[in-house]
C-alpha cells in the first residue's frame, strides 16, 4: 500500500525545492503533475533534471474551458469531473506504490492540489510537502524584504472587483497580488486610485530563467502571464529596529 | 573574498530547508546566528546535526532589554549598536571565508536578517537564499489549505492595537496573526469581537518536536510562546472549483 505525496516545488528554481520533497521526486517511480492541454507544464519543467529515467508520468491535462463561461455551472461542473477523475485515478496508482504529485509553491497555499487533497484525504494515505511559495521568491527576486516590523501584508487575488482591490491595498502596508494576467489594467488601475502604484512592482517567473522585474508604472499591460505577480514592499510601521528581540 | 550567505531555515523541521541553503550549512567553515542571551537558539537548534566539525560559531546575541522599554530611544540605540556592530564583524569575517548566517523561516519576511541586510548589502557580497515561511509550517502542521479561490489573506502582527486588529480579522478571509505571546489576550478579544474566535487555531512549533495545534477558544492565554501563530483557515470565495485551469 503506497501513498500519495504532494511535493511543493518552490518558486521555480530546483534548488530552492526542500530536501523532503527533492529526495521524494529523485526516488519517485510515478509522478503526477497538471498541465495544459499540449503543454509542457511548469511543475514538469522545473523537475526536468531530478526524474528517474523508468519513472512512470501521469500528465493531468486541464479539460479545455475556452468554450465556457468561467463561472457557469458547465465549466464548474468539468472541472468537478476531472479532479474526481483523477482522484480516484491516484487513489488506484497508490494502491501498490507511492504516487509523487508535483506542485508548484506550496501546495497549501492557491494550490490547485487542494482539490485533489478535499477528494483523498479520507481514502488514502496522504502526505504533503511545505514548498516555499511563489510570491517569496518573486519578493527574493527583488532583492528587498517584503515585511518589516510590523508592517500588515496583504495577499489579494487580481479577479477581486476593482473598488475592492483599491480599497484593500490602501488599506495594508505590504501587498502581493496574484492572478494578474488579464487583470493587469484593472490591478493597474486599483493601485493608481490607492496612490501606491509608483511603489508597485511586476514579477514574472521569479528564481526562474528569464525571471523579469519591471516597475509596473512603465510597463504596458500587454503580455502578462497569469503567474506574474504584483507586489508593493512594507517599509516598516515603527521605527526598522524592533521587538523581536525584546521578547 | 568570501561572501554573506543568509540561510533561510524554514519553520524548523530540517528537512524542509531548500536543497541550497542545506548545501550551505553543510559545507559552511563560519556560522553566525541570532539568540537570547544564555540561550541555544532556535536556529542553532535546527541545524545542530548539520554543521561541520570544525565549523567557527558566532552567537549574536541580542542585548539584554528588560531593564529598558520597548519603545524607548536608549532601545533602539542598544538594538542599533547591536546590528553596527555585527554587520561590521561580519563584513570583515567574510574578508577571507563565505560566513553563512542561520535565519529562521523566511529571511525577507519580518526576519530579523533584514537589520544586517540593510547596512551590508552595499559593502559586502550578499547571498539571501529564501525559505519556507514559518506561517507555511504551521498550516500545514493544521493538515488543511490555508487559502482556496478568491480568498484574501491578511498577515498581521499581535502588537498592533486591538481595534485595528478587530477591524482587520473581520475584513479577511484567511488570517494569520504572528507576534503572539503577551498578546494574545488582545488577538482573543479582536478575533471574538470580529466573530472568527471559533475559527481560529493557534499553533505552536509548527512542523519541530512538540508541535502543539489547539483551537484557541480552548486555549488558556498563559505560556503562550512569541512565536506561536493564531490562524483561521479561508474557506474560498467562489466555489472550490475555479479558474487556476482556465488561464
Amino acid at each position: 500500500m503506497g501513498k500519495i505525496i504532494c511535493a511543493g516545488l518552490g518558486p521555480g528554481d530546483p534548488d530552492l525545492i526542500s530536501v523532503r520533497a527533492d529526495r521524494a521526486i529523485r526516488s519517485a517511480r510515478q509522478v503526477a503533475y497538471f498541465r495544459k492541454a499540449g503543454r509542457q507544464g511548469q511543475a514538469r519543467r522545473i523537475v526536468a533534471d531530478m526524474l528517474d529515467r523508468e519513472v512512470r508520468e501521469y500528465p493531468m491535462e486541464y479539460p479545455v474551458t475556452t468554450e465556457l463561461p468561467f463561472d457557469g455551472a458547465d465549466y464548474n461542473d468539468l472541472l468537478a469531473r476531472f479532479y474526481d477523475g483523477w482522484a480516484d485515478r491516484l487513489a488506484a496508482l497508490a494502491m501498490h506504490d507511492d504516487v509523487v504529485v508535483l506542485c508548484e509553491g506550496d501546495p497549501f497555499f492557491y494550490g490547485s492540489f487542494m482539490h485533489l487533497h478535499a477528494r483523498l484525504h479520507a481514502r488514502a494515505r496522504v502526505e504533503v510537502i511545505p514548498g516555499i511559495p511563489g510570491m517569496a521568491g518573486c519578493w527574493h527576486a527583488t532583492g528587498q524584504p517584503i515585511t518589516w516590523g510590523d508592517d500588515v501584508l496583504a495577499v489579494l487575488m487580481g479577479t477581486l472587483p476593482e473598488a475592492e482591490l483599491a480599497r484593500r491595498v490602501a488599506g495594508a502596508d505590504a501587498l502581493v497580488v496574484m492572478k494578474t494576467g488579464r487583470n493587469l489594467p484593472k490591478i493597474r488601475r486599483a493601485l493608481a486610485q490607492a496612490g501606491r502604484l509608483d511603489a508597485a512592482w511586476l514579477i514574472e517567473r521569479g528564481t526562474m530563467p528569464g525571471q523579469r522585474i519591471v516597475r509596473l508604472a512603465e510597463s504596458p499591460d500587454t503580455d502578462c502571464p497569469y503567474f506574474a505577480i504584483v507586489m508593493v514592499h512594507g517599509h516598516g510601521r515603527r521605527p526598522a529596529l524592533l521587538a523581536e528581540a525584546a521578547e
